[in-house]
């Protein structure tokens, strides 16, 4: 630490150091809030959320003690897949409002002091898009723009190029009357794949992302990564059971996708949209953030991969799905998903992680309610950004619905009003969950034990204690009930342990896995806000089923410098504090 | 063009252009002359060439007006694979000689002006090597350096883990007895494979990089890097033919090396190795080159992706193998197989050019004698930076020995003593072609219209001229018979159009091709040196078969910037002359 030798210098430093989450970046200081924005809040009482309903709500989201929003697509779009068959990319869909209405949410926004991502879909287009009207009759440049092949034609039916399946199952070839060939499609048939090979393609995805970073969007969740380019050999995938009749493949789990995800290439195309967004960083407190979306649950290397490398940066975190795929509930399972993850993380790169997001069941619904605060303690503790998906604050749950696709998508929560307060109209797009008089933003608000507050709380712990946003986290302990793990930082003497339960009642001794630990510790936080306060013989740390609580206590020992700990901490980039100036420093 | 505003600065500016080749780096202004050590001169007696053979020997590169040497392997080796099996990387072989001959003939290299790369050779090594060792013992952290795997074993016999088969034919799997396990090579059993996720094995040749570039070489060629990543899922590779037996399958030629080769991070690792060479590039003058060599004949795509992209550098140029790989010989395959690179090449990358190398049969025997002079004139004349295989400057031909397996590896002819100069030694470790009387340096030096005479003078030609070496080319023609292509240069009134003769005797109308054409044009050199000097009518433009003219002329008038050939002509980066200054200047 070179220390300034001027006065000023230090108190400016110190006055920066105030003001914001030290040597982090937005993207790493707070959680990200996802909203939905069909079903967040609707103003025109169409019975859908709008964009105008996200602005009327900002001050939720800073109640929350959050500062970054991710508005997932409302892209022009005829909505099949739900907003993520794009039929223009530079304009926002009529049901969510105007481009002036969108405009008028960022600066408000940034005017809260937010930032907002939203998502880039690149692989595909709707095949209502102009793009593939213009292609399908071979018009100019556009001919190209799609990936077109012919098909065998005999008797009426149709031969695919190959055995090629969508994500959504049958063939992932399609054939079109007008230019009497087959297009390639991922997902579904209304949403073809366009042909990353062709540059003029790459072009228009550049484009897109200029309008919207000049727009003022602070970055960008690209999604479906891993599917943007296919192989040109076009030879069949291997089949995951040999002894299947090809003829009988239809479901994409049947197939190895070797030739259809995942191809050299496909990191050189993100990285080329990282170096367009990195032209819009220039200015201070600018940077334009970067994730990537591409389920690579078998694969945790070709995960990592979308980190880029030490000397070419790719996105700042290729979104952790593990967690939400996770398949069991327990201490262990818990602790062995997260290390997964920072064990196989490139030195210097900053984690995330997420348990709902708009394909999956609520986490009530999917894990249990009695463990949704503990979920959230755990998101909140853990070093990196978590992403939540609105209502997970207040511990939504899935609608139970016949008729209902994706039921973790109905609308907020936000009082006992009719529909919850979401709509004013007489409809609502999807239903309410019937529990909504007593789960919602309104009325939890007056509970002090409830899940909006213990999230609220959270918050704050995270951005005022330098520990858990900046420090080191090391492993302590963990069995089929508990993981307990550890954030301390250099220089600092406040050290906290969260002890989360994930499974039945449980009793460990703190005190024998750390010895350097004092006999008492405080605890700072419980999702049981009855214990919070109280002081706990560290000999004997209790939780009941899904209870999780924040121990703090200190010490002038670091664990992470102990022999038995060596292998067991990870920091994403070492900081040490100076309580004399009241700083971060490097190098220490 | 901003004019430099004093005299000193122009006077700078002209002294800076008359010293070297206008804004090109080394490995651009000049072709590369590579030498396979063992057979170039041998000092010692024993019958091989060594280090202090190519010393002697430098200035016959001097002599043939090239500035760049390519020293192939001369690590130590058990020479299985001809040097490609290093056993130990940071030493030469005592055939060569030692380490302090490398450290003379570096220095003698410099000395002289003159530039050198070597291979590196990252992908396996040899099964002598310690680290190897090591491993089949399971000793410390190199236990994972190579790729090792159970191997089922019943009855004596070992089923190994899948379907790969080596580039040499059979199993790319061999057991070994030591370990218990199969280790994995894509080449020889001698040659097991390098774990490359391994970040400690990367980190090894990241060492290697730093120890030769720090012993003064200026660049690598980095060896078979398409196989430095093999997928961890370990499938079957897809057969070519399905209808096969697989229990037969034993020629590599019978897979789709889908899992073996260019697997995604495979460039990462690449970058890394630029990344460290970069680091040695800072001082001017000092810039390393780095070539990759990866035969991906059937996939121009990606053979190009070793170019790196346009913010992300990877090799200054991946070999090009295309011309080596060219089955039939004629005026349009020509035309064909450099307008393939051409056309490919991302924009503003560097082309090269080969037709012969140490693993191919000798340019006189493949495609005949009468063809040798008209292909070197194609490789000095084309733009980008073209190899030369030691001898095609005299036109070497293969030995025909029945006991030779790499008949275009035969001992260098430097005149017509005993084993044609190469060594003073009893024996020569392959024999010397009898051809060598007639066909030796010394011979050709006093012959005017000899091989090594004309190479000599289009060295010289290339370096004068600012049109051939850093100007535009453009198509004109080709048929059958003759390839025909342009080269200009903004600002410059010398015109240069080579009529190359790859058929039979041809007579074209040059002037109905190129309207602006003035009616007479000079042969500025030709591979019959009769006809150099000579005055021909630009209609009726007569080749012999395998003759290839250089055409001189004055315009004012470019063709580039004609209609007709506006998709026929090519610059790597666009510059233009000043007379007035005598300069070259960019943005013009
Ligand atoms: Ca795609
Ligand atoms: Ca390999």
């Amino acid at each position: 630490l070179i220390i300034a030798s001027t006065p000023v210098l230090v108190g400016a430093t110190i006055a920066i150091v105030a003001v914001s989450p030290k040597c982090l970046s937005w993207w790493q200081a707070s959680p990200i809030y996802q909203i939905y924005p069909r079903s967040f809040k609707d103003t025109n009482k169409d019975g859908n959320g709008d964009l105008k309903g996200i602005q009327e709500k900002l001050d939720h989201i800073v109640y929350l003690n959050i500062k970054t929003i991710w508005i997932t697509s409302v892209y022009k779009s005829p909505l099949k897949d739900f907003g993520y068959g794009v039929e223009d990319f530079q304009d926002v869909d009529a049901m969510f409002g105007t481009m002036s209405d969108f405009e008028n949410l960022i600066a408000a926004i940034h005017e809260k002091g937010l930032k907002v991502i939203m998502d880039l879909i690149p692989n595909h287009t709707s095949d209502k898009h102009s793009w593939f009207q213009l292609s399908r009759n071979r018009t100019g440049k556009y001919a190209d723009y799609y990936i077109w092949h012919d098909c065998a034609h005999t008797d009426g039916t149709i031969t695919p190029p190959n055995n090629w399946v969508s994500v959504y199952g049958n063939s992932s070839w399609q054939y079109d009357e007008v230019r009497k060939q087959c297009y390639f499609h991922q997902f579904g048939k209304e949403q073809p794949d366009l042909n990353f090979r062709n540059s003029a393609v790459q072009e228009e995805i550049h484009d897109i992302i200029k309008f919207w970073l000049g727009k003022g969007i602070d970055g960008f969740s690209i999604n479906a990564v891993k599917f943007l380019l296919e192989a040109t050999h076009l030879r069949n995938e291997p089949q995951v059971n040999k002894s299947h009749n090809p003829e009988s493949i239809s479901a994409y789990s049947e197939l190895y996708h070797d030739y259809t995800t995942t191809q050299v290439g496909m990191h050189d195309i993100i990285r080329s949209f990282r170096h367009t967004m990195d032209k819009f960083s220039t200015e201070p407190g600018r940077y334009r953030f970067m994730g990537t979306e591409a389920n690579q649950q078998e694969n945790i290397e070709a995960t990592m991969m979308y980190y880029g490398t030490s000397f070419v940066q790719e996105s700042d975190f290729p979104f952790n799905f593990y967690l939400i795929n996770m398949e069991n509930l327990s201490g262990n399972s818990i602790f062995e998903t997260v290390s997964l993850w920072m064990k196989n993380m490139p030195k210097g790169k900053w984690p995330n992680w997420a348990v709902g997001d708009p394909s999956t069941s609520r986490i009530a619904s999917r894990i249990g309610k009695e463990y949704t605060n503990v979920i959230n303690m755990l998101l909140l503790t853990l070093p990196g950004t978590s992403t939540t998906y609105y209502g997970e604050e207040i511990g939504m749950e899935n609608i139970a619905s016949e008729n209902v696709t994706f039921p973790e998508k109905s609308p907020m929560q936000w009082n006992g009003n009719l529909h919850a307060g979401f709509s004013e109209g007489n409809t609502s797009w999807l239903p309410v969950n019937p529990d909504y008089q007593n789960v919602n933003v309104e009325v939890q608000k007056t509970q002090p034990n409830s899940t909006l507050n213990l999230y609220r709380e959270l918050n704050l712990l995270r951005n005022n204690e330098l520990p858990i946003h900046r420090g080191w986290m090391c492993y302590i302990w963990n069995d089929s009930n508990v993981f307990v793990y550890l954030r301390e930082l250099d220089g600092l003497d406040t050290v906290f342990i969260m002890v989360l339960n994930f499974g039945q009642e449980s009793i460990i001794d703190l005190k024998a896995l750390v010895s350097e630990l004092p006999s008492e510790a405080t605890i700072r936080l419980s999702t049981n806000f009855s214990n919070t306060g109280k002081v706990v013989n560290t000999k004997t740390i209790k939780t009941e089923k899904g209870e999780g609580i924040i121990l703090e206590y200190k010490t002038r020992k670091t664990v992470h410098t102990m022999e038995a700990f060596q292998v067991k901490c990870f920091v994403a980039e070492k900081a040490c504090y100076s309580s004399a100036l009241n700083i971060l420093y490097m190098h220490c």
